[in-house]
This record gives C-alpha cells, sequence and structure tokens, in this order.
C-alpha cells in the first residue's frame, strides 16, 4: 500500500543545517548508499514557528518532496523538545527549577517543565499545525513525538538521584497526586512510615519537594515516579493530537535506560523507538534492549531510530576508531532481534553548534567519512535479507523481569552501594549474559506482561512482587506449570519500597515452604558455596540464606560466621504443576548456566550449542512453516555453531547442511530452513 | 538503689515502629538474650506534640512500663533533633541555612539552626514536658540529649571546610562574639593579619559570614569555633532544663570525630555517651576514642551507647559481613577500656524510612539475624565480669594531648595538603599506634587537662601551646619531674593560628634551649634520617630541624638539600627534675617505639612484652588492693604477652601464672589478681 | 641614568606584615644577600585610602625611602586586587557574581567585576593617586597593575568552563558586544548555526549567561572572549592613567595560562611581568613559557616577578622540598632566556592570613630558609653574567603557534575529552618537547606576530586560520621561502568555531593540493604508522588523512578499518619558493625529531647535538660581534653538548674549545665567544 518497505534503513537529517542545493544532493546520495528513510525536525520548532502564531511549513514539505524525489521516506519528529526563544521570553516558567532552586536557560533542549500548562498548550499548538499539515502525505510514514524523553539526570551512575523538574507546578501537582493515592496524611505516614524521625505530615501541603534534606526514601521514590508519569502524560497529550489526524505510526524514541515505564508510555503509541551508541566493549549489553523492546509491542517491529555510524560525540569524542564489521553488525542487530529499521545519527555531520564531532555517513562538507563503503554494504544486506525479515518473527519461550518499578526502587534505596550495585549493571552480567552464553532467546518484561507465552519465567532482583498483581498471576502460571527462577533480593518490599513486617517475604515462603534464614552482604566476596555435588560456587556481594532441606540444590560451604555455614542459596520446589527455583545468591556464570540448563530441561526448552558469547543465535518463524535463524557475530572473534537444520544463508548465498559451523567475526548468516 | 546495675547492655529501639502487640515481644526478646537497657524516643517528637502543644505521652509511658516489666531500663532520649512538620511550617526560620543561602527542608535529621530562637523555644518546652512526665519514673535510668550533635559537614576527608548555619540569626551572634572577643575591629585586624589583602574592617557589621571568597583562615577558625559552641549552648541548654527536673545522669551521644569540645560538652553533663561504628580493618582505632572518652568524667564510666551488631547502613550497606568474635569485642572493649554500658543500634532493622538496611539484633519482621547467638554470648560474657568491671577502673600514667581546638585550626590551615595530612589521621598512626605496640594505655586528652597524674606526656601536631595556660602549666608539670614528648607541629602558632612575628617557637626555644633550624615539607620522602648510633629512621611528610648539640638523639644522614644534612630532629632537654623531648619529625613506627621506651625509662614506667597490634592490655585497679588485667585480641590474629601476676580469667574460668600466655583472636580475657 | 641597574634581583615584600623597626632589618637582609629591587603593595588598598577618599601614602614613601636606603629599587603594585571593605560595603554590586547566581563577598582577591563602574571608578582614583604620589621617585623603577589577573576558574583541569562574572553589568555588556558584532540577530544566528536546537534570537536582548543549560559552544567562545577582553579593557585603563603620570616600565603580571590574549594586554603596556611555580617533575615545561614572553615586547627583556625560592603554598603545602641547584637554575632560567629580572614571592612568609605556608627567603620571624645560601649564590651568579646578559639577545629562527583564540576555542570545543586532550598538555609535549631534545629555540607567537625573523614555522592544532589575517600571511611568507609545518587539528574551523560547509579544510586543500580524506579518533592508539622508510611511527588519539602520492612521507601502515591504511599522515608539498609539511598525526618524540631535523635543512638552521632533554642552550648575540651561548641544566642528571665555539665561561672563568663538553646537573655556563 505505502510507497515505502520495510526494512527501513536511513538516518536523521537536519535540513536546518543546509540550503536547498545541498538538500537535493544529500538525498541523492542517500539514495545511492541505500537508504529510503530520513528523520527530521524533531528540533526545528523555530523555523516553523519563527513568532508565535506565525507558522512556516513550506521550507519542511520542500524537504518532504525532495527527499520523497529521491525515493527517501520521512520519518516526522514533533519540535518540543527546543521550544523557540519568544515562548521562553514570554512564559519564563516553562523552564523547569533545578534542585538549585535556579530554572533552566534558553539553549540545549529538554529543558522545560512537562507540567507547565504554557508549555503543553503551545506544544499542542505546533503538534497541532504539524499533523495537520503532513497528514495527507503520503511520504510521512512515521511521526516521533520529541526527543529521547526521560526524567533523570544521573542515571548513568546508577545513583540515588532526585529528577525533574521542583517548580511550584510540579510541587502542586505532587502534592495533588498524593491526595489521590492516599487520601489522607495519615495512611501516607503510615505507608511511608514516617513516625521515625519526626516526619509525619498533618497536611499534604506540606510536603516538600525532596531537595535540601536527607530525603525519606519512599518520598523519593513516589516524586521520581511522579516525574517520570508527568513526562508520559506529555507524549500522550501530543499523541493524542497526532491520531486525530495521521494514519501512519506514532512514536517516541527512547534510551537504553530505564526510569520511564515503556509499557505505559507506549500505551498511546503504535511503534518502539530505540536510540543506541555502543562500543566495541559493550556491544554484547545491546541484545538487551532489543530483547526488551520486542515484547512492548508483540505484533509490530520496533524501528531502531538512532546509532552511530563510527562513534559518537558532542564537542568532543570519547570512542576510538572501531573494527571494520562493527558498523555492519550494530546495524544489523536490531532487525535481527525483531525490529524493521536502522537509522543513523546522523546523515552529515552538523557544522556548527553542539555536536559536529559526531560521526555520520558523510563529513559536514559532504565528503563521505572513512565508514562510508561499511554503511552501503550494510544496506544491501538488508535488501537481500528483507523479504525473510518481514516474513518471519522472532520467537523465545524464556521471560526476564527488569520492571521500571524496580529500577526506581533502587534508585531510592539501593541495598549496596549504588556505584558497585547498579540494577541493570548487576542484572545483566548475572542473569541476563548467562543466557547469551547458552545461545537463549528471552523477552525482557515488565511487571504487568503476560507470561502465557513463556515456559521459563527468571525474576531476579525484583524487590517487589506486588505491581500488577505479579504475585498471584505468578503463583497461577506456575500451577499451570511454568517454570520459575526467583531471586535473590525478590519479594523483599512492598509496593512503596518498604520491608514486610510479620514475615521476610512478601509471598514466597507461603507459596513454596521454604524458610528464609539470613541476609548478609558480603563486599569481600569471602562467602563460598558449592553444590550439591560439591561443585564450588563464587558469589557476589548479597546472599540470601534459607534453612537447607534436602531439596537444597547448593549451599554455603565456608564464611566468616559460623552461623552462615551450611545454609542453602538455592531451593526447588514444586507448586502445582510447576516448579519453582528459590535462589539467594548472585552465582558466577558457571553456576548460573549451570542452573538455566537445569530449569531448561525441566521447560523442555532445546539446548543450543556455541559460542554464545561470541554470536547471537536468533530463531525465526514466519506463516505456512517458513522458518531459520539468523547467526550475529557481535564480538569480533568469531565461534563455532552447531547447526540443526539444513538451510541457505540469504546473504552469501551458501549451503548449510545440519552440524558444526564456523560463524566469522562480525558476520551475519541469515539461515533460512530448507 | 537502682532496679538496675551497670554493666548496661541494651540497644535501641523505636516504639514508633511497632505496634503494642509487637512491643511485648520485642521486650521479651531483649531479656531473653541478657539485656537490661534500651535507648527509646530520640526522634519521636511528632508522637509527643503531634501539634503544637498538644502532648501525648501515654504512649511512651507504656513503652516504658512493658521494657520494665522485662526488667527493661530505659535511656530516654530528647527528640529535638526532629522537629515535627508543624514547627517548620509555622517558623521556616528554624531550618539552618546553607551555604548555598538554601534553607534546610524538613525530613531527615539535624537540620536546624541551634541559635534560632524559635527552634530553641519549642526544643525547651519539649524537654521540660518531657522531663516534668518522666522524672520520677525509676524505670529511665539516663537521658540522652538530642542526636549525634555536630557542626560540621565534611571532617570524614579531614578537609578545611566552613560548617554549620549561615542564617540571619547565626551571623548576627557571630558579629556580638567577634566584639565581645575582640572589643574593637583593630584589634581583629592585627590578630588576624587583615592587612593582608585589604581585608580590615572597620565595623563589626562589615564581617561576612565565611563564604563565597577565598575565606581568610583565621575568621574560618574563629566561625567554625563560634557554630560548635552554638552547639554546645544548644545542649546545655535542654540540660539545664532536664537537672530541674530528673536525678539520673544527663548525656548526649557524641561521634568519634572532633568539631565539639567534649570537655565543654560535658561540664553540664553527668556521662559520656559514645556512638561508633567500626569494622576489622579500623578496630584498632578504636581504643583511642575510648582512651578519649574514659578522662572526660574521671570517676565516671562512659556509655557506649551505639555499635552495630553486623553492620551500619541507611538504604545501602558499605560494609561486608564480618568474622565471628568481631561483634563480641567490639561491644567488649567500651567495658575494657572504662565504660559501664554497650547499646546496640538497634534492636530490631526499620521496616521502612531512611535506614532499613542496618544491622540489628532482630530482622525487620522479627527474626534472628546471623549474629543473633554472639549476641546472647556477649551478654553472657558481661554478666560474668560485672563483679569485677563495676569494682574496678583503668589506671594510666601516660596522657597524649588532643586537643579540639588543634583539630579546628588544621581544618583551617591544614599545612600539608589535607587529604594526606588529616590531624586525626596522621596523629592516630604516628603517635598513638606504637603505644598500642607497647600495649601501653594512655589517656587523651584536651589542652585543659589537669596534669598531675600523669608521668608522661605527649604533645604532637599542637600547633598553639596558648590555650588554658597550657605552655605554663606543662613547664610547671615538668619541672617538678614531668617527662614531655614535644612536637613536630607544636608551639608554631598562637591561639588565633598565626605565626609568631619574633621567634618560630612559642615557648620551647625559651624554655628548653633548643636552636630552631628550618622547617621542610618532603611529600616525597627523600630525607633520611637516623639515631646516633646510626640506626636509620624514615621519617613522614614534614620535618623541623634543630641545631645539632651533644644531646641530640637522632638527625638528617641525607637530604636533597645540603643545608639540611646534619641538623637534628631529636633533642633531650633537663627542665628543673624532668626531661623535655623535642621532635621534629614524624618517624617510623620502630623509632617511634624506641623514643617512648626511652621515656618510659626516665619516667619509671614498666614496659609491657607482647604483640600489641593484636590486643590490648588494660590494667585494673580497685579498693583494698583488688586488681587485674583485661586483656582484649582486637585484630583477630592472636598473639602472646607476658602476664606479670598470678591470676584467673573471670569468663573462662582458667587459671594463669607468670609467664608468657597465648591470646586467641577475639578473645577477653578477665584476668584478676591473686 | 638610573640608579638600579639590571639584572633585577629581589622579591616581593610586605610591609604591611611589619612594623618599621622590621622593615630596616629586611631591608639590610635584602641587600645582604645582592638583591637590588623589592615589589610592594600590589594588596595595600586599605592602608593607602583606609575611608573613602582619604589617602595615606606616607607610611608608603618610608618603605620605599628604606629599601632605597639600602640599595633596593621598588616595583610599585596598583592594589585593585583588593578593594577595602567600604567599598563593597558601599556598592555591593562590585563583586562579581557567580554562576551560581551568588556574588563573591568580601575577603580574598580578585573577586571584582571588571566591568562594573562603580568598581572602575574607585580603581582608577587609587590609581591616579598613587601615580602622582610617585610618578617623580627615582627609587620606583616600574609599576604593577593588580595582580595575576584572569578570567578563569578551571584552566588547570583544561575544562571546558564558562568563565567570569554574570551580573547584568556583564549580560549588558555582552549584548552590545554581539549587537557590535554580528549587526542583526540573523547574522549570529547563521555564524552560530543556531537553526539546530530552534536556539535562533529575533533579539540580542534574549541572548542570556551561558548558564543553566546545555550552552551553544559559539555562546560560551564569544563570552569567554568577552570575559578576557574586558579583564584586558580593566588594565588598560589604569595603564593609560599610569602612563599620564610615570615614566618607568608599566607591567602586569602574568601567569602560566591562556586565556587572556598576552598581546592585545600588552599593547598598553612597557614591560612583560610573569609569574610562575614549577617544580622539578615539570620543570622541561617552563621554557615554553619564556619562548612565549620573549617576542611579545621583541627589544625589551621580560621581567620574572614572582617565583617561589622553594615551595608554593597558601595554608599548606603541595610541593616537597626540592634538590639544591633547582632555585638556582630556576631563578636563572628566566636571564638565560631573554629576562632581565627575577623575583621571589616572597621575600619573608606571612605571619598571618591565607598564605603563611608558602616558601620564602626568610620565615616569618626573620630566620633564613634552608635555600638561604642557594639565594646568595644566584644573587652572585646574575652579578657576574650581568654585562653579558644586559649586552646580548636571545637568537632564534623558529615560531612556533599558540594563539589565544585557539584555547579558547579549544576550552569550548574540545574535540577530544579535554581531561586527555587539553590544547597546552597535548601541544607541548608532542611539538615543543621535540625542539627542546633538539636543543632548537622558538619563539611561542600568537597568530597576529610577524613571521619575517623566521625561517621555519609550526602551526599545529591551529583550529582557525582566520584570525588577523594568518592563512593569506602564512600564504604569502611561505611562497617568500618559508618552510611550514601545518597540522594536525590546524585550518579546520572558522574564526568562531564553525567547520566550513563546502571544504574540510579553510586553506590548505587549496594552497597546497593536497587531499583530505578522513579524520578519527584512536584514543585506543590501534592505528599503526610508518615512514615511507618503513621506520614505524607511533601516533597519538587523533588523525587526519590525507590521500597519499609520491610526496607523501608516512602513511598508516595498519589500522582497524581498511579504509584507513594506505592514506598519508604527512604530505611535503613546494608553494612558491618555500615548502608546506601538511602534517595530519599526533607522532611519537623520534618522528617529531626527525620531521624536525628535515625541516631544518630546508629552512638552512644549524643543528644542534646533545642531551636537550637535560640541558638548554640559547644562543646570544649582541653589537659589534659579541655572541655566545648559555647553557642550563634543568633536569638535574647533566649532559654533554657539541660545543661549536671557543668560549670562556663567565661564572666559573672557565676556558672552552669546540668539541664535547660535559654540562653538570643544575649548572649553568655562560660561554661567551672569544
Amino acid at each position: 500500500m505505502s510507497k515505502y518497505n520495510p526494512p527501513y534503513f536511513g538516518s536523521d537529517y537536519y535540513p536546518e543545517d543546509w540550503n536547498d542545493e545541498e538538500l537535493v544532493k544529500d538525498a541523492q546520495k542517500m539514495r545511492d548508499c541505500g537508504m529510503n528513510v530520513a528523520r527530521i525536525a524533531e528540533f526545528a520548532w523555530s523555523k516553523m514557528e519563527p513568532r508565535e502564531g506565525q507558522f512556516e511549513f513550506a521550507w519542511l514539505h520542500r524537504v518532504v518532496d525532495t527527499l520523497a524525489e529521491y525515493g527517501i521516506a520521512t520519518i516526522m519528529g514533533t519540535p518540543t523538545a527546543t521550544p523557540p526563544v519568544w515562548l521562553g521570553r514570554k512564559y519564563p516558567d516553562i523552564f523547569l527549577e533545578q534542585e538549585s532552586g535556579r530554572r533552566r536557560a534558553h539553549g540545549g533542549r529538554r529543558h522545560c517543565c512537562s507540567n507547565n500548562p504554557h508549555y503543553r498548550e503551545y506544544c499542542a499548538r505546533i503538534v497541532e499545525k504539524m499533523a495537520q499539515e503532513f497528514a495527507d502525505d503520503e511520504n510521512v510514514i512515521g511521526w516521533q513525538i520529541d526527543n529521547e524523553i526521560y526524567a533523570g539526570s544521573t542515571w548513568w551512575l546508577g545513583q540515588s538521584a532526585v529528577v525533574g523538574c521542583f517548580c511550584p507546578v510540579c510541587q502542586e501537582a505532587f502534592r495533588r497526586r498524593l491526595k489521590e493515592k492516599f487520601g489522607t496524611p495519615e495512611a501516607m505516614n503510615k505507608a511511608w512510615n514516617l513516625g521515625v524521625f519526626s516526619q509525619e505530615y498533618s497536611d499534604f501541603d506540606e510536603v516538600p519537594a525532596p531537595r535540601d534534606a536527607w530525603v525519606n526514601p519512599h518520598h523519593r521514590l513516589e516524586w521520581n515516579t511522579f516525574q517520570q508519569e508527568s513526562h508520559i502524560a506529555f507524549v500522550h497529550m501530543q499523541a493524542d493530537i497526532l491520531h486525530k489526524y495521521v494514519h501512519v505510526p506514532v512514536g517516541t524514541d527512547v534510551m537504553p535506560v530505564h526510569g520511564l515505564n515503556y509499557v505505559d508510555l507506549h500505551r498511546k503509541l503504535d511503534v518502539v523507538m530505540f536510540n543506541h551508541y555502543n562500543e566495541p566493549s559493550n556491544l554484547w549489553t545491546l541484545p538487551f534492549w532489543f530483547d526488551m523492546l520486542r515484547p512492548l509491542k508483540k505484533d509490530v517491529p520496533f524501528w531502531n531510530t538512532e546509532t552511530a555510524t563510527c562513534w559518537n560525540g558532542s564537542n568532543s569524542i570519547d570512542q576510538s576508531v572501531k573494527p571494520e564489521g562493527f558498523c555492519y553488525v550494530n546495524s544489523l542487530m536490531p532487525l535481527a532481534l525483531g525490529g524493521e529499521a536502522n537509522l543513523y545519527w546522523l546523515w552529515r555531520t552538523h557544522w556548527g553548534g553542539h555536536e559536529l564531532m559526531h560521526g555520520a555517513v558523510l563529513d559536514a562538507c559532504g565528503r563521505p567519512m572513512h565508514i562510508y563503503d561499511e554503511v552501503c554494504r550494510t544496506g544491501r544486506a538488508m535488501r537481500k535479507a528483507a523479504e525473510f525479515l518481514n516474513a518471519t518473527r522472532v520467537r523465545t519461550q524464556i521471560a526476564l523481569h527488569f520492571p521500571t518499578r524496580i529500577w526506581n526502587m533502587f534508585s531510592a534505596e539501593p541495598v549496596l552501594p549504588p556505584k558497585q550495585f547498579g540494577y541493570l549493571d548487576t542484572l545483566r552480567p548475572y542473569f541476563y549474559k548467562p543466557l547469551l552464553a547458552e545461545l537463549q532467546r528471552c523477552d525482557i518484561i515488565e511487571s504487568g506482561n503476560d507470561l502465557d507465552d513463556y515456559k521459563l519465567l527468571i525474576t531476579p532482583m525484583c524487590l517487589t512482587l506486588e505491581e500488577n498483581g505479579m504475585a498471584e498471576r505468578i503463583r497461577k502460571w506456575v500451577e499451570a506449570g511454568g517454570i520459575w527462577i526467583v531471586g535473590p533480593l525478590s519479594d523483599v518490599r512492598d509496593l512503596d519500597g518498604a520491608r514486610y513486617k510479620d514475615r521476610p517475604l512478601g509471598v514466597l515462603e507461603e507459596m513454596t515452604g521454604v524458610i528464609w534464614k539470613y541476609a548478609v552482604p558480603d563486599r569481600d566476596r569471602e562467602i563460598k558455596c558449592q553444590w550439591a555435588d560439591g561443585t564450588p560456587i563464587e558469589t557476589g556481594p548479597w546472599l540470601e540464606l534459607y534453612a537447607p532441606d534436602s531439596r537444597s540444590l547448593a549451599s554455603v560451604a565456608s564464611a566468616p560466621h559460623s552461623a552462615l555455614v551450611g545454609q542453602s542459596i538455592l531451593l526447588r520446589r514444586r507448586v502445582g504443576k510447576g516448579l519453582v527455583y528459590v535462589l539467594g545468591a548472585f552465582m558466577d556464570m558457571e553456576a548460573m548456566r549451570r542452573l538455566y540448563r537445569i530449569a531448561m530441561a525441566d521447560a523442555k526448552i532445546p539446548q543450543e550449542e556455541g559460542d554464545g558469547l561470541s554470536f547471537l543465535a536468533v530463531e525465526r518463524v514466519g506463516e505456512k512453516g517458513l522458518r531459520g535463524k539468523i547467526l550475529l557475530e557481535y564480538a569480533g572473534k568469531g565461534g563455532e555453531y552447531m547447526l540443526d537444520i539444513a538451510a541457505k544463508d540469504i546473504l552469501s548465498g551458501k549451503e548449510y547442511m545440519p552440524g558444526r559451523i564456523k560463524v566469522e567475526p562480525y558476520q551475519m548468516l541469515v539461515l533460512k530452513a530448507r
């Protein structure tokens, strides 16, 4: 139906950098290197509404039309991250108030308050005008709302930080929220244990913004969540407007950080958009995000809207030249894992401003960067694989919990020092990487996801099981036959981040019959554990110990304190038709792989064989028996894979028989089963 | 007379966390593990005065009574660290003004201005109400004023930091103080050398709070002292009120930091209370504090009001599981060194709020933590040793100067970079640890302490000798026969932190006849020294060199600069009947031990033999010839001790004869002489 | 003519510290150790004008006269860095506004706004009064304006920092400046590419100070330059006043940092004054600054107004005792390299205030510090060499570009992370140190310097060639026969720090015919290069690659990406009668020395032989064939030099014949040719 078909391959483009002559040249060159889409306009509010109420779209139509002439579709961005100077001059209250009490100033981006009525009013208007203007343009194939919206400021440290805007509008909205949630101050006092430190409130008006104090962690958790939800509401306001006019997918490009609940965010969105910037040293972490994006919209392939061709950078570059092939697999990985688009940021290096050191396809003067041929090769591979990719979907039977609520709880209450024990930075190596090593694909899910499609569920570090009725829904799923690995640090808090007063765990003792004994920090890693057969296990900085019994799979072999020795760290319990593995420790890679293999056997999930820390193996299935596997080498060292089907690699044309095959560094094989 | 007898063993307890049913259970369990005291109420203002002027004490009586039913006495805390929200709402000026100009906000604790009249008025009233309410309750055996009151913010870095509150009330009070101290601005200008940088004031009203500037160090010193004294005055205000009503000891729990003058603080207090949180790596530093607490109230054993059973932590834990026996000796050490109480913070982990990761005796749901049995064992040991402990006192003949004024002077004028040369972090390893190694006990004293009880006095890094007439009092004590080790960095400043204009040292040259030559920093440790017999001495980052003569004990052997070679770093001088050792260097452990042995021989102090870096040996004496020694292993590695008496270990019942005996890791022996 | 002749040897002196009796003693002692000059009065405003409009100079005359009695001339400082308290009390707006919005407070120094009219008015008046008072005093041989004036705050990190004062006066002046520079907001929008991020302004009044935002780098560059020029204007205002009255040289003491354009600063000044504090580890960096100072006033020897005798320090010392001889060569180096004065900071340690730990000649009580004899020896050497020094000048034929504009551009746009890639910290080891190693002397110049005196010009990291018509002036100089080494990172930006839209380089491609291919960061140093003969070259964190041809001297041998292999990093091009070396890489020491030797051969500059990383060899020439060489050992390890003349060392009296000679650690030889 559309003029344009996936996979989408393209880049961000800033017509505001260039004149019309350069625009034509750029469009030609995009086509020449195999592209079919460009993202534009995300920061161009001052071009569209140079003065209040004076709208100018002719230039933007010219851009869309010129791109289309060369076969390039447009993803249109709303420019709300960067209001024009006249708006801030008229309403200085649009700027967010920093923790210091100072308002942010004009310049930069994402510096406004999502709750501010003036800001929202003018955002709504520019979005509506754009929607009206381009609703019927067949060359616009998607809409992106705002850009990289995020409420946090120091997520990269995993630190417990107060986030967002402290302006009076936000404070007022926060107090209204508390009132709606708790009804009375007494209820809040009780939920947050505010009797301690005489923090009790008698009126919601007394509750300050969380600053200038040793902030109560429950207060902080609520505030951070409030700020995040304000951002989601801001996106939804735009989505509602766009949906009145446009008929193509609407999304917003998110980042590889938590802090907005992506499930909630996407309730009113049609497509998941994602930006990321990885290096060779951390490319293994990227599949994690695609495994998280894929289940957000089960039937709609996501769009990778930003990645670098060669390096990212603002006014300075903190990356090094990357090995040949990195760009290729980095660009193809989203398609292998369930996406249908890969766009670069950006087509042509900015010639001025904040980000002129960022890598691109062309340099500022229009010459190809060194990565140009690799980009073209990527485009060709995408075309070759297009039919197979479009006709198949990723298949997985495993799910791993990674809820936003938990991210926020670790921010407010980190358990161990956050720089050494960030939620993501702990969960990923301890629980996701062993799955990678086993060449298994999982869905990474929120607390509310349906579990019916999965045979094996992994729930580590999930401080509370109270959100979205998790505990009960998991219980039913286990009783019906599910295999559940739970812990450590799961089920130990209520929804507000408080401990249970009458039991150490919310439901696990009652559900499985295990008996909690002790929890201990082990920063210095002095506690040594072992499997029942005596195989040693190295454990991480936190242990939860259970009363041992005959169904204990692993336990403490030695410890600085005798009370700990012999206690169990892993227990197996039958619940209904299913099984629960109660895990109390952060175990080493080998031990976790062993546990996963045991549980996969329980769950009847076929095991894979190969160098899973070098490449991904992705099962793809389509209609009418169409199936195959994509292998994608991401470590630059190559490896071997035990192929279980006869297949042909669509990219190389090479035929494969079942058996051990080689995967070259940075190679992608699209193996269509015969 | 009292229902309750020392030693006191117990913990902090927060009835505000629990309902009455849990209270009863907790009281029972406290009794079960050998406890006889609980600290309560320190932050519970909002429970006692939920609305202005409406006082509710019934609940608190119920707590005290319930505890008493199970044999648990109460130490009652005044809740002034945490005013209720209504007070800050009515008088926002109670909150301290930060250096940034922003007021602190409700939440957390210790966030109010000690000089604010509204805060003081309401504090006085709640304290008086409590005093009236509980004055006659025989189960209340002591009162704790506020909690961990302290004026500083960055003491842990040893940094020169401006501290305290910058509000108008404080600024006004500071200017009044300057006027009282100096009389005229001219006098201040002269004392602080304000002619330099054109800083001179013509009116005290011109003096700003020390911020937003490269602050004059004398100004900073005065301000910091002022803030500290404001805190002391705030405590004294409460003490005066309590003393009108109550007849049991009143104290305030201080921390292992300086910055409040503990001698001044305790002038109006009856008992010294102390909180600390050590780990195995720094347990050797803990005796330092007990040696400092003991002389504060010569005849009153101090109370260790807080330590952890297993780890401390707020919302995260930055400690690791500790070896078995650590809790035992950590809990008993205060009793060995002159205390009569050890309480844990806390009995039962908070279930919500700021500090739910802190270790306790029971976890939040009431189950024993892994340390439970060790706690019980500690209680039993305390009971066994009670009679001997109560009947004897620690004996020492050595004193080490560690005045608050000097702490403050190093904060304002650090001499060498403060992160590498903190006062405490330099004094303790260089001057206290060699005493530990020699198994000697010293009193750690302020500038004003009486010296008559001591035979050997050590005064290193004591920048000024002007406070409390130190110089003249020491001179007389030496002339009467005292042995004094003084320097380096002693007697080099006047009381305001200025150098002498006409001499390098205040009194030492004149008193002893030594001749000061040079002072040099030696960050890179290139200067090598030696004893007169040629034994090499490693020296630290600062040296003061004296003209050598026949009474030089040690001197520079080699140096980057020829002017330094041959100069003396240690001179011995007879003064009256006594001796002065003028020390110019931070010497290595072996050299300091040698110097101490020489000086102890002069002072006729018997020497000890044993592994002093593994255990303490504490001489205890009582009436009617009662005497003995306590040995307490604190390093977890054990050692040998040359016992000079025949004695019986009260704890094990084992008899010992004079001679070499073994001390096991984390063992305490209470050796009562026969 | 003057009573006083160079070389000037002396120190800073603070009569405000001492009474008249001490003053006499100090003057005597200065004379005794060979001094003939003292700097005074720089911070003594409150002594000269204790109350508004009441001027007191009698004391200052007494100081000048007393010094003169002992043969000590005076350099007189204006005290504008430290206004008296009454001025700030009357006009609180004199204090600069910090980025936080808070004004600086009284105390410290350099805390006022250079643009504030009240501050400028009172500064002008005190300067005029001083000038009138001392204009005819023959003992005042020079004037120093203010002290260490500088607009930056974090230069020591090489960080991109917004600098200066944010007060309304500054903001208003900045907006006026923008209007003068750009005429219309549209022109500014275009130059700074403000269409990106909707930053466009429609009125200069809308432009905020660069804070509270992700600041646009062009905006930041302009602001920083504005602040610096405000400081220069402030100095010039004082210079104009002084020049109305005084007839001796006027200067201002600058620091070894950029950020003020020293060429512009000195347009109205008569002598260059310089303060520095080096340690053994970085003494090799000091000649860089003297090579930069020397060409600022071609015919006027500069004055080294501050260095330490032994260590610097404020209230703490972060240096260690230095080796004997360090003070000697550190003090003589400025004279060897074109100066005629060396003064210490300070004569006698302050007895109170901010800086009482700083090393001096005497300690606070007037006793000699350990460095005293070395200071005297330095004075004697200066006297001996005086005639030769006064009669000769340093000769060099090489220039190295180091423009202030580029410093500012790297601050605003650092290319690579600034902590690893500071402009100075990269340029100096990669481009200056190899010249040191080759025993060559160069002038370090601004963009506008005349080139006629040079045969070889080195222009690395010179982001723009647009300032002062550099590109065209260099082209003409090359065409006339100059040898030019240019790059890397040169000619890649316009004057506002933007890239060229139509070409990668401003002029170099057009001028030389080279073809730019790619630029790549190589943080991990994986790219390996080689000379055409196969000799390997290690390269730094950034490479610019050119299309190779027969005139390529060096190229990429191996790289992570095949597109880079074989590309050239060094091309040689004939342009007119001259040669251009287009350099694309930061090469290792050996490779740079090889390139310099090739280029020196082209330029017919004689090569030197000797341990250039141990000592300097400075060619000195005078009138009537007077010539010679100064050798100065700065590394403390000694070395050998191939002397090419017969000469006598004026200091030792020793005669030398051409041939290999030894240079001892910290030795200076003043070799006068026979």
